[in-house]
């Protein structure tokens, strides 16, 4: 950062601190990329009536697996009251439902209904747009790249 | 994922669904890192009393670029309500002093004082030794790439 800028005060912002020794913290690079993605995630699906975590909660259930709230939580790394929450949302508007999970008679597992699974081709369409948009400085080569980097640490072994 | 798998109950939760679809959504990789990273390093920082976001604020502030509270909120992508009761505590605990920006007067800088850059130094070593444990699983140059890339996102330009 040049020296003028550390004491001009009209400059954006986020600008005059862009120097700072953060930027060479991961987790601190990791929670402001991730704070954009959401951020932009979040208005792109707002036309869909979606977040990114009830997205997230619709996506799981649209798929063959039948995730149980629980699994949900865990594999979002949200509460599991949080979870309730966005399946209690998405129900209500009929685009999943709880059905008994024949393996654990006290559990229930999370199922898109036909709505649901509609609603989650469109609304999947704006997240890989998205996506597309905060990705636009990276070549191809990068981005995967970085889905696979990504991948160890959501993932670690 | 094996076909087996899908019908198990008793293997990890998070590992049932480690085949899904949104594994490939690097928002969502983002996300899931983010939260990991945030909980490990959140339980590091413990020892020193601080969180993640209470020592990004102490870290800003123990440089010399004299931040306002709106450039911390919006270099750390916080609400500005939630920077305020960050500043508040740090403040009570005599970690940082709020002093007149000779620049704006309507404006406050966040400045550390020296039990504030004492404390930092000393919750900068935790918070680079749970970094090191976060991307154990990846060589120097892996490392040197995911800062890399995350930096491009995290600051388009």
């Amino acid at each position: 950062m040049p020296e003028s800028a550390k004491t001009t005060r009209d400059v954006p912002a986020s600008g005059r601190l862009e120097g700072s020794a953060l930027t060479e913290d991961t987790s601190f690079l990791l929670a402001r990329a991730n704070a954009l993605a959401l951020a932009a995630g979040n208005a792109a699906l707002a036309e869909h009536g979606l977040k990114v975590r009830s997205y997230a909660v619709l996506a799981l259930a649209a798929e063959d697996t039948r995730p149980s709230q629980r699994e949900l939580a865990e594999f979002l790394r949200l509460d599991p009251s949080q979870v309730v929450a966005l399946v209690d949302e998405l129900q209500r508007r009929g685009l999943v439902a709880r059905e008994a999970d024949p393996s654990d008679r006290r559990a229930n597992v999370v199922v898109a209904t036909e709505a649901g699974r509609a609603l989650h081709a469109r609304a999947e369409h704006a997240a890989r747009s998205v996506q597309h948009r905060l990705h636009a400085g990276l070549s191809a080569a990068q981005r995967d790249q970085l889905a696979e980097l990504l991948r160890q640490l959501a993932f670690p072994s």
